[in-house]
């Protein structure tokens, strides 16, 4: 019997890089959260501490800086994808890098002016091997409300079931949402947006008789929209509302008064992916 | 020597309120956390645990999903001074009354359907009293920034003095601010977005010397604009940018690449008043 | 009519500081979040951009760094009163400073090594003028639960009241303390440990009719163990747990299932001053 | 081309459960947060909104409430194993659950008095099937920090590496540990605190010149003194702690003055296995 070294990666985490393009004196900006981890041959410097294979954090974060005056930064996926392309292609040791980006969106008030928004944040995650790329957009933390048009009943119930069957409820959640490309080309942006629209679109205009419903209903409307998109995986949290028992003070309550609840609170995922693409070659939504 | 009860208070704190307001089809979204709190003469719980002069916190939770279904809720100014005025008047050991409110934006989506937008959090506080009554207003977490038309050099320098002079750097910050009206009356919902507007056409168009500048200008520029405010409290974090230094790598940063920083920051503070109105009865910002 | 400034200040908030001390073989680590505030007449900076009076807040962290090197660092209140009394001293245009200290307790595992504690952090508030200096010592996030010996009932009921009397609960909060000295000199780590010893014996051991009886035994306790102390503030949030109703599933639930509730919760706040002590010359809890 | 539903689950998140057990006039206490997903064919209520086989996550919340009156807590491990089979043995459709628990510390004051201790999160995943069982145990948030026996040096340098060599340097990280269980049967509580204590051990008696080196010390030592355990995945952030450059005051700063720095960070992540035992049938450490 024996102890061994089993998957493992390393790299610099949460690298906050602040780009500005002055282009005269209209000013560009972009606002980026960029994590590196490399994997390859690490035995060395966990068995021994030889750190001959390591090449440091601190230069992973030196990279992200360069590179942004060097290259530009542009579009998320495009930055990840040169970034990881970099380190495989130059460090012999390092056989696989994956870059995961957080852009933070900020909206003009002026030449050089900007206020930032809060409604979400965008994601990508860049995988570079040898001998494959895989990228992976999404986004997070992008609270969506139908106060209506959303029913759930016909459950089976058990000795513990005590919830009463709805016809009317508020469907609320913070989207979480990641889609596989099928390829490391595409326009990275428009991409974005209009794979939020479908997400937007599909909880809107879907009747619901369960949040499971209106994943499926987005997944799959991301992908008839979107064909350069091979699958996509949502984790939808439901915010419950608690419609407020008014009873006690001889009030009535249609629909009108909620307790926004913390927690506990459901937790929906789910992937929708096309029958006719390859599997990933690797774990693709982490 | 004795031991004494100094200033107290108690309530209810965080009570998430989602109130739903029905008309036809389109229905309307307030998205509250409203917090109360009550003082007067509460000697006697503390000192014997006699509760007769307690009203349950429970009962201000109730309170207030009561009083949305009975009056509505409105704009928070409205209803933080409803529920102060119920407290005040109808328990006779509550001397004062204390009611702050968050709330939380949504943009419209469709009739029934809304996305949270997440780039403020709106504020109020009100304070009631038998002879008296305060109404604050504000914002907080509202984040700004300018990439140029920012200075900060011919500052005095001591022995724990590096900084050097700057002559063009990124200013950016996260808005708090807190804004005291003259009377319990106004139209809140306008005031407010008039007030926000006015904080930023200051911080976009001031030329900047100095956070300290760019503050008071901010504070001035509502006062200007907006008769029914009689003073206006600002804490500005400054979020500090640092310029990448990239000549290690031979290259150039014409204000190009930054870090975004997250601590220490600077932290500028001040108010800006009216020199003709009295002084606030009692501590108003908090 | 003229807009003028009013109260302000300004400085470098959370500067991340850790000290090892070495003697021999044997380190010691202080781990400190300081922020200084500084005050005086910045009218200029204010109204022209002329900063002429304005130390960099860079300077600031500058100096806790160098402070840390040059006299050591120690208990915080001193480390703190250093500061403070530096700024003031040797910035003629600074009339006063207050410098906050976050503190992070380590609990020893070897000569070099260590592991955090997370029970608490203590804190201290120091503001140092030309002529006074008050030092404030407390902790907050320090949470205590009892799970018995608790009431509350004898409270007014309204229309709005539902809540049951209780004679058995669960009483549990996070104590946030502060407590202002007579004067600038003690012994600062005997005194802070004590005072937290008193804060938790009144708690343990008082029975309580209410949260407020509690606090007003912890406040108490601390004024009459420690002479040294003036005055105790404290905001205790009464977080509660609520018995869980399992009555559907034919169960009796004889206190022993809670549900542990996030929002809203009672937020109790209040002081405790010793009858013949001059009042602060300044706010002095915040 | 078809659209296809992939892997899925869903279930009650973040569930907070405190129990309170009274032997005589002595209390115990558990502070849990449960959270349970289930898996199995939940392809109509994605289809088609038909729920025949979606039991309702708020009957897992009572389930968790009624099985902690039912059957008692006792240790994580345990209550998770009960939840996850009592689903799997009642739902006929589910084939899978996941009961994932974290348990918060508190130390005894008295009978019937607690603390908080907040120095980490202890965590299980228990994952049961008709076939199989998986136990994974943890902690996270566990700070540990050894201020010196700790280098870096003898990595690659490539065009942006700056990173002085260290031959003495603050090693500090926040552990997130699994361990993943050879059986269902263990003496839990043993086992996790001396798989904590081996992990402590290793930290404190490893002299380093990789924290990647002392993560594989950290993982076989838990192997070494724990044969119940069949291999452990780490993931250590490497808290930097930056030696503060004093020589613009004039000063040396021999290992003494250090900035605490909060992003980016390294972040370093690996698996240690015994070569001897099967791998586990599912993702074992989510």
């Amino acid at each position: 019997m024996a102890f061994v070294l089993g998957p493992n990666r390393y790299g610099k985490a949460e690298t906050r890089l602040v780009h500005v393009t002055r282009e005269g004196d209209t000013h560009g900006l972009r606002d980026l959260n960029v994590s590196v981890a490399l994997s390859g041959d690490l035995s060395a410097t966990h068995l021994t501490g030889d750190n001959s294979g390591v090449l440091p954090t601190d230069t992973m974060k030196n990279t992200v800086y360069a590179f942004a005056r060097e290259h530009g930064v542009g579009e998320p996926e495009a930055f990840a994808l040169r970034l990881g392309r970099h380190f495989v292609s130059t460090q012999p040791q390092v056989s696989s890098a994956r870059v995961s980006i957080e852009a933070y969106g900020w909206e003009r008030l002026g030449p050089h002016s900007f206020r930032r928004k809060g409604d979400f944040t965008r994601l990508c995650v860049v995988t570079v091997s040898e001998d494959f790329t895989q990228v992976v957009s999404g986004l997070k933390d992008f609270v969506l409300l139908n106060s209506t048009a959303s029913e759930f009943h016909g459950f089976p119930r058990d000795r513990y079931t005590t919830l009463p069957e709805a016809t009317d409820r508020i469907l609320a959640t913070a989207v979480d949402a990641r889609w596989r490309h099928l390829s490391d080309t595409a326009a990275w942006g428009e991409s974005f947006e209009k794979a939020k629209d479908a997400l937007v679109n599909a909880f809107v205009n879907t009747y619901s008789y369960s949040l499971q419903q209106t994943l499926f209903s987005m997944g799959t409307r991301v992908l008839d929209s979107r064909p350069e998109i091979a699958e996509i995986r949502l984790a939808l949290p439901n915010k419950h509302h608690y419609l407020v028992d008014l009873s006690p003070f001889d009030l009535e309550n249609p629909g009108e008064v909620f307790i926004a609840g913390d927690r506990p609170y459901g937790l929906i995922e789910g992937t929708v992916t096309r029958d006719d693409v390859p599997p990933a070659p690797t774990e693709w939504y982490l």
